[in-house]
């Protein structure tokens, strides 16, 4: 820190992003990437004349892949925003609409407190269920900014399309953010009542079922006022913080769907795979429609099994939260890349 | 605007990008793009590789590029920031460095004020000189984070390293930030100060010189620990920001440095035959050490001009401050851009 540091930082924590290692091939299982590239035309989407067109700025509107997204989700192109990765709307959504404070769980996306913190919002933090659930009801009337995963991570667990209705319905003069970063793998997505509730804003990433974690990708779907707002944000900060080529190739993503939904479904059934695999070996696995899996062993040390995995080239993700320690968090991979993971981890226990 | 909107930002008025036409082919002269494409090698970087890739979030410390970065200028790695677009830089370091408020001139980037207001930053607004210059000694002993496009935009013209420098040393106790966007089209970089001064930070981006305005990198240089409190909001916001693909052109681009020095002096000639060619046409024209001129014909209204060549299919840009109204800011382009638009002026006037 320098001298210079605006002392509302002073004692600011940035997130702590999972380890990008650049150097060592290891099995990659902590960032909730996927494990399949882009879809085949979209490796060949880009000419060297879009290399050429990189000398002229990006459309700041992002006005054809709005289109595109509002064509999938059924909505109109003012109910998009569309910017540089989710963490980018998360930001932005927590300095727009958490004036009178913010409401999330205890345990999920570690940068929540984190934009609470940076943009000094007071921050309400509702624990999980003993089962690991939300419960609704503990976010009914609060009128602050809610912010659920739904699935929720690194739990994996989901709220139903009602249950997050109830929050919305009895929240009305506050914003409830639906981060859906994990939606495409079994979850049900809460966009359609975007059209009925003027408060409702779900956020959507390319970085997990479209294999474009390095390309920054998010966008949000919401009233248009709500769009408005954001705008309003990115316009104040960073105008053309999407990229030409992300542009172009999250178009070309939309095209190839059926690519994508056949790799959710490879995941899902790689997930059931895993979680069976586990449970033969004794261990504890939630009920999970993400691309990850939250998994522990009665009387194995959590932090050991991911220091022991690391060892042997396998990169699982554990968080020192004490109500977490004893568990581990583990994407799925393609089936061979969970079975060197289950081979390494019977070595281990 | 919604309901839920933070009112810290009711009045907040966006920034106002230059237009960015997506329809229809104008002579386009109004954002300081490069004419010139990225060079033949940085066409070809991007292997199929690199898309499938994508899969995988990029490294957030951009270790690789900001190596590059630190041979070019003769710096540490440490003494590197690298973030998505000089925009986005610009922005962390007022909310950084601006506690004490800010000052810088009042014709300038346009986005300065924005951020200001923004972040509820006070700001001091010093007018250039008659002649549109600025006065070192207008910012001496401020102590407040003091922000300076050098040359400046959108009158091109510059301060000399060592009117920077008694800028920096009467400000010891805040930042002095330099904008050098457009430094290397004539300009002398200040960021050999950076070694001696701790409270100086030189800002640059690739969307000039560089030709990569739609690729989104920008970049910033000074001592460590100004460049750790810039990360420190960097990963309290989005820490992977600078995509997978930005990072190998831009680590590209540096290796093809001699091809980008030849396009900077083709537009430094440009510019001295656009000058003349002007001065014939009588107009008044700002001497220049950026990729754009500021001009001005006596009884010709600036705003007049502007239309007329949209019209006829040439953009430029044109500012409706009072002060300087009676100007149009004129990007250079390669001479056969400029050969246009100086035949359809003079259609004009």
């Amino acid at each position: 820190m320098s001298r210079f540091l605006n002392g509302k930082f002073a004692s600011l924590e940035a997130y702590t992003p999972g380890e990008q290692p650049q150097d060592m091939q290891y099995v990659k299982l902590n960032t909730n990437e996927s494990p399949y590239p882009p879809a085949p035309q979209v490796l060949k989407t880009l000419a060297e004349q879009d290399i050429a067109d990189l000398r002229l700025y990006s459309d700041p509107d992002c006005a054809v892949l709005k289109r595109a997204l509002a064509e999938t989700y059924g909505v109109e192109k003012e109910n998009i925003f569309v910017s540089n990765g989710s963490d980018d709307i998360l930001n932005f959504a927590f300095m727009a609409f958490g004036e009178n404070g913010a409401a999330y769980p205890d345990i999920s996306y570690g940068f929540y407190p984190v934009f609470a913190r940076l943009h000094n919002i007071e921050s309400t933090v509702v624990p999980l269920k003993e089962d690991f659930s939300i419960d609704p009801t503990d976010y009914h009337g609060l009128n602050k900014l809610i912010v659920i995963a739904n699935p929720n991570a690194p739990t994996g667990m989901a709220l139903t399309v009602s249950q997050v209705e109830s929050i919305v319905t009895s929240n009305q003069d506050s914003v409830v953010l639906i981060d859906e970063a994990y939606v495409d793998f079994g979850g049900t997505s809460c966009v359609p009542l975007t059209k009925k509730y003027d408060n409702l804003l779900v956020v959507m990433t390319y970085s997990k079922s479209r294999s474009m974690a390095g390309a920054r990708l998010g966008f949000a779907i919401g009233s248009s006022r709500l769009i408005q707002d954001l705008d309003l944000l990115k316009y104040s900060t960073n105008p053309y913080n999407v990229n030409r080529l992300t542009l172009t190739l999250g178009k070309a993503t939309l095209d190839a769907a059926d690519y994508y939904r056949e790799k959710c479904a490879a995941i899902i059934e790689t997930r059931a795979y895993t979680t069976r695999e586990l449970e033969k070996l004794g261990f504890a696995v939630l009920p999970s429609t993400a691309n990850f899996i939250f998994a522990k062993k009665d009387g194995v040390d959590g932090g050991y099994i991911y220091e022991q995995l690391k060892k042997r080239g396998v990169l699982i993700r554990h968080f020192t939260k004490q109500r977490i320690k004893d568990y581990n968090r583990i994407t799925i991979g393609t089936k061979e890349q969970m079975d060197v993971f289950l081979e390494k981890l019977k070595e281990i226990i």
